[in-house]
């Protein structure tokens, strides 16, 4: 198989790193082309790589041989089917349907700790995560709800992922445990365990550490710091 | 199969109508319970009925058994898995990443037709569509760009469909269909032939029926009427 992954800074693209992770911790192997974050206007160097490849003019996509794929779901899905023999998604039917059911919760919804809180690995923002928790009773309980949700899947599971071993559904709550990590968001037991592993979890360690060499600093995705 | 769908108004729900309009097109039978949207506090009758049978406290929720799917293209995936000699998805590989990646796009996109044009089937909108078309420059442009995506998409498709036949795609994008027709709003010639194939469709031309009969008037779906 052939494939190339065009993804965004390391730093700051929660999307794309979910693919991403989901291939280096599976080792299916593919070509990264970065495309830095300029700006997300319609004459950035951004948009104008990306446009021409896909019409949303969003990274992650991936291109294996003459099939474009634009989103990180999508390319999930399509993952999973090229490489049964891999378990990408939980093998136990209801299991997978569970696993599916809250990747898209994730795709579509928690959309204030999206917004108040985006992803900043390198970052340190255990102030602003105070604040925002005072100020903001939605994140609060967004926050609290995610924690409940996350916890009782724990729960349930024989291992120390959210369905046993790692699938795409951990995947796509990393970037998640990273924002609680970065902005210092207490978090019940579990959830703290969980987030540990997730930050020792193959795939997941590579990114975070490519990440932290970037030492970019792209202005609209930093809502808290002025520079590095 | 033993499949309950629970789901909301018709005459307003996109999210539940498009698992609905799978299920009736592929012959898939279902028991269908159906919670009127009062309202989305947390005290409402509708609250009150989802939240036992699903945290995030939304429709549609497929149950099969002790499997419990809580979002629509969850349970799109989860149907097309359980019922493989239907070709709910493409058959072509390359032709099922696409319609996955337009279906994402659906799923966590196109957010200024959604909020400004709300799905309302019975009733008819033209002045309020010219309204919005001339006060939104973000709904305009979003309208146009869909209807460039839609008209390429089927100008490569072999049949009336995004993809030669009825799939999960054309279910994802009905809805948006609906919507272009209630609020009148001008589209190509290709995008026109589609509405017109969509409102013929078994399954949505029954969902519309039934939303035509339920004469409910929801107050929170309603920005542009005072009554029916
Ligand atoms: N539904 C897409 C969303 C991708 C997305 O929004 N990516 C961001 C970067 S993390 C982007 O490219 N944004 C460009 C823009 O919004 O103009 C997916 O899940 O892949
Ligand atoms: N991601 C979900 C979204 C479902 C959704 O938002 N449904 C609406 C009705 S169309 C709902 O139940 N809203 C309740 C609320 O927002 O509190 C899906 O695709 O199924």
């Amino acid at each position: 198989m052939n494939y190339t992954l065009y993804i965004g800074n390391k730093n700051y693209s929660t999307w794309s790193m979910r693919p991403w992770v989901v291939m280096k911790y599976f080792d299916i192997n593919f070509d990264e082309k970065l495309i830095r974050f300029d700006s997300f206007a319609n004459d950035s160097l951004f948009k104008q790589t990306i446009l021409p490849i896909n019409p949303y003019g969003t990274v992650p996509v991936l291109i294996n041989d003459d099939t474009t794929i634009t989103d990180s779901l999508a390319i999930c899905e399509y993952l999973a089917e090229n490489h049964q023999n891999l378990a990408l998604w939980p093998k136990d039917p209801k299991q997978k349907a569970i696993a599916r059911s809250i990747v898209a919760k994730m795709h579509n919804g928690y959309l204030h700790i999206r917004n108040h809180l985006p992803m900043n690995i390198e970052a340190s923002l255990a102030q602003i995560g105070q604040i925002i928790l005072r100020d903001h009773l939605d994140v609060k309980n967004e926050i609290k709800f995610f924690d409940e949700q996350i916890s009782s899947i724990l729960a349930k599971s024989n291992g120390k992922y959210l369905f046993g071993d790692f699938s795409i559904a951990d995947a796509f709550y990393a970037p998640m445990c990273l924002r609680l990590k970065t902005y210092q968001i207490p978090t019940s037991n579990h959830l703290n365990r969980y987030i540990e592993t997730i930050y020792q979890t193959k795939g997941i360690s590579d990114w975070i550490a490519e990440a932290l060499l970037e030492k970019d600093f792209i202005p609209m995705d930093e809502p808290y710091r002025f520079n590095r």
